[in-house]
């Protein structure tokens, strides 16, 4: 079996983008892929691709190609998402119902239990056919509905106090979109969606853009003192340009 | 200036981080805070901070610690969160709304100047004082409203049309949250947040866990024969274990 021979972290890491192909794959009734054609449409090199599936054993026959279900199945077993995973949202707010009602996620396996908010205006309220709970039995409900993933939607002010209470639940995976590093013990997972620094990422990419394009302008003017006082802030644009490169 | 000496992308990968702490620090009334205390806090080495935060210029006095405002002003500046980005949702659904309704945003200087939607049954909502409006004058508005960063939350049908009607208006910076691998020109930006691969990282670690449980149940139990095949299952948790020790 696969694991036999020991997935590296990396392969593991590429593992979701796979699987996204394929199922799309298969909505479009494709039984076999070449590495080839499956290099085409994911923009990565047929021998990674070949590199990368070699690990779920020989099923990619030469000049005859990848049976797309198979692989496809065999990428959820390792990731997991065959198996049911029991789910809660902490943080009924926008960004919690959004997570609620994202369909996806119950196709991969997980099943949304339940929904909590310490907002009492909102506690009674029903999304998607579940109910907004308060927090104060939280340990019972988890208890009760073998959850095995906590999704934190909640401010960052009150994330940390209520990661500890499930933690004392006993749940090993949070799902972390509360703008704040949990502190868990070593055996418990955190997976961080930090939304802010994501738009950080790409205002430090448009700005560099937009500081090139000034010192562009200012060349083409003629402008040379003040070109280079914009040419450092260029900088900025090949460190983005150097990590466009390795992400190639 | 900073730039001079030019930030690595790994540096620059790590300012948001930094600035948020900063930020917590300043909301707290600190003025100065040493290497050292920064670096209980962030769980990152002081020397890996003063390595980090020596780019932006010697205000790191011995024994006298880091300016806070000055620090997180300059962050802000290389972030190029100290201008005003222009942003648009497109995608009024829940994962839209709970962006425009994610008020940090517009602290770092983004402004949300629209939302759009293409299912006729959203527009002319309003969330947050801004009206959901149609995708026909799409490229009108970019225009006339100086818009720079464009937030993808359509179902993933819909956004590489999108996403092309946008570039061809002049929009160099999508943050990307459709299931899918835009197609765009080497001179735009793409910040992708795909919720469903966070998820089934998330997935991927707790079944891990799950199997290292099971395997320790069944040895204990006695029944080494099932527990060598859930052994090999548990491989899984190495590489984990591998990836969170790299993280360290």
């Amino acid at each position: 079996m696969d694991e036999e021979k020991g997935i590296s972290k990396a392969v593991i890491a590429r593992l979701p983008r796979y699987y996204r192909y394929l199922g799309e794959l298969m909505e479009e009734g494709r039984e076999r892929i070449s590495s080839q054609e499956l290099s085409q449409r994911m923009k990565v090199t047929a021998s990674q691709i070949r590199q990368d599936l070699n690990h779920f054993g020989g099923f990619g026959q030469q000049g005859y190609g990848y049976n797309v279900r198979f692989l496809h199945e065999s990428i959820a077993k390792i990731l997991g998402i065959d198996r049911q995973h029991n789910l809660i949202i902490i943080g009924a707010g926008n960004l919690g119902q959004a997570i609620a009602n994202y369909a996806n996620f119950e196709r991969g396996g997980f099943m949304i239990k339940g929904m909590f908010d310490v907002n009492p205006r909102l506690i009674g309220l029903v999304v998607r056919g579940v109910e907004i709970l308060g927090v104060d039995d939280l340990e019972r409900f988890i208890r009760e509905h073998d959850v095995q993933i906590v999704a934190l939607t909640l401010p960052k002010a009150k994330a940390a106090e209520i990661a500890d209470r499930v933690v004392k639940a006993g749940i090993k995976a949070i799902w972390n979109f509360a703008h704040v590093d949990l502190v868990v013990p070593e055996d418990v997972v955190v997976e961080n969606v930090h939304l802010s620094e994501s738009l950080m990422r790409l205002s430090y990419r448009v700005s560099s853009i937009q500081d090139q394009a000034k010192e562009r302008a200012l060349r083409e003017r003629g402008d040379q003192e003040r070109a280079a006082k914009e040419r450092s802030k260029a900088r900025r644009l090949q460190v983005f340009e150097e990590k466009k490169a390795a992400m190639r």
